[in-house]
């Protein structure tokens, strides 16, 4: 398993994104402190350099293991179960903008936040048939390029639709895409999981990409969560691809990505 | 330790109240699973039927450990931190309806939802100067009935004003008054607290109430809380009061109080 972190290319209100502000500082920071990459929160592809992004990267050794989109719903609303199909399309043809980036470094696109929130009294089976035609769409897009999708379960508090890995997995079903998988977070697993490790075992090798936090959304390590258990079981279960940190800057980003990395570390050795 | 269920008086939005509806069928109900007690939701006290109430009760072998207040908040919007004045004495006055009642039952009156949210952009010092104002005053009124009022730290997702135990026993401190504790809810915990048992050692004998749901709200039992380990930690601590059940009633309200007392039974047998 190889470590990251999350870092946020632009200014945003989401957070969870442990890293923001200065790149290079930022990547620097990153890099020796023993991180394999980061992932890139981007609301928009076009508001980034891409150029520059890479000569960054490669000065500091770092892959991109993932892409966050969330703050294209954060920022602007967008969402893929939106009642407006102008507001639809558009969170659409976002995530499709952000496939040849993905492909250029080999990274997942996640769908967090962007999948929407079907209000109470809009009709949830609508809800979920808008994001199952959104996300069917994206996946063939993605397919060619080679990038793959993943759906993050996220906690009741945060969205309506898709809460716990049962409904990811059922999800998975209806899309009915091989490049369609699930992002597991341990902070939202915690709160709406009967069991973390039963739900890590059941997804099998659907898992495409994994967030640590702790339980009470700060860095591994500073809450109530078992990692070394947590990690044991994603080990069994086959999974090699990458662990990466989504949490609070407390008490800040440097302290926290230097002590989840540490305590990741020691449970796993 | 005596175990009790949360029950509505009313109709409500709020999910986590295990029993609503008839009052006599779900007093009986409760009785017959073993329960000790009920734990009342009242909006507004003029709006039960105190002799009537008091009949099923007797009838039933029921005592009433505690209030629950936050559907003022929920259906009427009363809060002790609103920045209108009025509402905030709204909040007040409805609170102290609630002190003969309580004192009749010999029950705490729960701040839950009812201190309010401050929102973002409105100062958070102001909305707890409100709140401790709010305490202080409820406080006093309540002191001659020999009533005591506990207020719970209730997650992020819900409030912005005491999320934490440590919060929780500052605000103690700030209010200054005996017949003023905490009462303890381990979803809560689950989410907020570094280590569920560590909190609960640290506030000694200012544990007025406790409520018990597993980490995804559902019943004891249902996720992955280490009940045995809580329950003992109460006990070395010497706590001897209520254990209240207020959890989701999923799959429904009778089996989810059947299956959390078998639990509780089970873990402390």
């Amino acid at each position: 398993m190889r470590h990251s972190i999350v870092l946020s290319t632009q200014s945003a209100q989401f957070q969870a994104a442990t890293f923001k502000g200065d790149l290079e500082k930022n990547l620097l920071e990153i890099s020796s402190q023993g991180y394999d990459g980061v992932e890139l929160a981007i609301r928009d592809p076009e508001m980034i350099d891409l150029d520059r992004l890479d000569q960054l990267l490669h000065k500091f050794y770092l892959s991109v293991p993932a892409i966050g989109t969330g703050q294209a719903w954060g920022e602007e609303g967008l969402s893929f179960s939106d009642p407006d199909p102008d507001i639809r399309n558009a969170a659409i043809q976002r995530i499709k903008k952000h496939i040849p980036v993905a492909a250029h470094f080999g990274a997942v696109i996640i769908i967090g936040l962007v999948r929407g929130i079907v209000k109470p009294g809009v009709d949830h089976i609508q809800g979920m048939r808008w994001l199952v035609e959104a996300l069917v769409e994206c996946s063939a897009a993605a397919l060619p390029h080679q990038v793959s999708l993943v759906l993050e379960p996220i906690n009741r508090y945060e969205t309506t639709l898709i809460n716990t890995v049962p409904q990811g997995l059922d999800l998975i079903k209806e899309v009915g895409a091989d490049n369609f998988g699930l992002l597991l977070d341990t902070f939202h697993m915690n709160i709406e999981e009967v069991s973390i490790e039963d739900s890590i075992r059941s997804c099998g090798d659907r898992i495409y990409h994994f967030h640590v936090a702790d339980s009470n959304r700060w860095y591994p390590g500073a809450g109530h969560l078992d990692f070394r258990s947590i990690l044991r079981t994603l080990s069994d279960i086959g999974y090699q691809s990458w662990i990466s940190g989504e949490f609070l800057a407390l008490p800040d980003a440097t302290t926290a990505a230097e002590r989840s990395l540490t305590h990741l570390l020691q449970v796993t050795s």
